[in-house]
């Protein structure tokens, strides 16, 4: 039996369930993989730092915070101790990157990730921002460290796209995809196609947990341009920014819209796409797009995803999520720590 | 560089492909894995058998059946050898059997597979037969000759399901699955949808090189049904065969039925499926449904695929296929062969 040893920066909503899911498959875990995942750290800017080389007890840990959102975390340390510090310091391999995203610039989260890489730990990052922002960087960091930088929960939840691309799709090339990658904007435009008014559509998506109090990030088309950055960027080798994207939101789409749009045969997505120029450069564009019914991305509805894979090896190639949240989301964390334990 | 030795047991059209793809990707297997896949061997019951421990000529041995479809393979050996003979004493690490298939038994493919497995030679199987009728054995037999047992190309062409599963998704189970996964049964429900006849539907299959010239194993559901067997063997940890599956064709759908479904928004799909019953006991089901429009699986046209497996970690997660056809049944083999030779 082997220990794999974990530290948490952030212990929000992925961080509990992640915490929750190691938990619950400690048996697969150890039967499968006589592995011992053990969080021995968790950093919060709200609930204060633990540092146990012995291991987090997860389950009281998620109770305090469950019975008080306000709560400090048992164990944690009295003195304050800076993020880089925490992750320079903890005993852990791998630092699961979980802080709240600012979407204008990857950080802090890319600086996280680069403090744990130089520190000689993996990183597996639930964040978008830096496959957006810092990839390439990240990635070089990594390889001459010997270390992983992995981000399978940065798009589409924990719907394995990265992995299926690294491990399952050996001597392919990505060219390009499209897909439907934000559930905000996809619930709303659902919610709007039967009947509802654009802002009653986001106030039920906000009731629902999907939408920010905010919206306005997803339904610009902000949320899928960063995601589109982070599948160029990872699966086609690109250096993009979400700068670099061609961006429509789906503000501007009227009930009338959407009535034609049915009347046609049709059903309005919108649409995260990117695609190799003649000269092989990559570019990408986030667009409203009336689809043909036929169109497997015309029928998702709510928050379900699709991602279609356009490859040299097996033409287009779909992938697709129904259920998608944050035990998606965690579970996508865990499996890029397995893909580390599996790697060693 | 590494070389990996491949011998191919069968030249059919997949074979074939498959030599077309070893030449073609020859850089890339160099350049990405230092790789020179070499074929040092292919036995045939109609253009002979060579052997050539340095390596068939490929693009030479290809243009001469093509030239000639009853051509004799170039070099191949005067005398005669059986199959088992030759996969015995072949100089290769790897065994890719592609012999025609006997829908009712997995054989030969189960003794080929068995003889490699034997003889210390890992198999890479792009036929259904022997994971429907013989996984088991041959899982277990491959797991006690530290081989490895592959079979990437039985269903959906080469889509990445078995990998996908193996290798994307760890500490996942599969609790079941449902999709459309039967090319000639869909392409003629899409063209009786559109208003052909059941026999101008499938003449039409036929010209386009999809349906067999005996087409009632596609349209009473039987590969779909040894495609069923093969999965829930492989991914459910099953050990069922064709004769336990419920199956009903789509020989009895009438222009009727469908212009019914369509009326009432729905489209008829021929549906292969898996489930868990209480007791943990798996169940497979072939039988054509009325499913609404919303339904992933409805909108799959022509010979469009797609899977959507249940699992326990990211709720329904679906693999969708849009140009299935012989040249992806061929990178399916060769997935399986980099995979082989990726673990050595």
């Amino acid at each position: 039996m082997r220990t794999v040893r974990v530290a948490l920066v952030g212990f929000g909503n992925v961080g509990q369930a992640l915490a929750d899911l190691l938990d619950q498959r400690a048996d697969v875990l150890y039967q499968q993989y006589h592995l011992d995942v053990s969080v021995t750290g968790i950093a919060t800017a709200r609930h204060g730092t633990i540092i146990a080389p012995d291991g987090v007890d997860l389950a009281r840990t998620v109770a305090a915070i469950e019975d008080d959102p306000a709560a400090t975390l048992p164990g944690a340390l009295t003195g304050a101790i800076a993020i880089p510090a925490f992750i320079a310091t903890v005993p852990a391999d791998i630092i699961v990157e979980l802080s709240p995203l600012a979407p204008e610039s990857g950080q802090p989260a890319i600086r996280h990730c680069e403090t744990a890489l130089r520190n000689g730990k993996h990183v597996v990052t639930a964040n978008k921002g830096p496959v957006a922002y810092g990839y390439r960087r990240l990635r070089d960091l990594a390889l001459s460290q010997h270390r992983q930088f992995r981000f399978e929960s940065a798009v589409m939840d924990g719907a394995p796209i990265f992995a299926l691309v690294e491990k399952a799709l050996p001597a392919t090339k990505v060219r390009g995809f499209r897909g439907v990658v934000n559930s905000t904007s996809n619930l709303v435009l659902t919610m709007m196609t039967a009947g509802q008014t654009l802002a009653e559509a986001v106030a039920e998506a906000q009731r629902r947990g999907v939408a920010e109090a905010d919206p306005s990030y997803d339904l610009d088309g902000w949320d899928a341009t960063v995601k589109v950055c982070a599948l160029m960027n990872a699966l086609m080798d690109a250096d993009v920014r979400p700068a670099d994207i061609e961006r429509t939101g789906i503000g501007d789409i009227t009930a009338d819209d959407l009535r034609a749009a049915t009347a046609a045969g049709t059903a309005i997505k919108l649409v995260a796409e990117a695609w190799e120029a003649r000269d092989g450069t990559p570019h990408g564009r986030v667009v409203p797009r009336a689809l043909p019914l036929a169109d497997p991305l015309a029928t998702l509805a709510g928050t379900s995803n699709m991602l279609i894979l356009r490859t040299d090896t097996m033409g287009d190639l779909a992938i697709g999520e129904y259920d998608g949240g944050t035990p998606q989301t965690a579970y996508g964390v865990l499996a890029d720590i397995l893909h580390i334990a599996d790697s060693e």
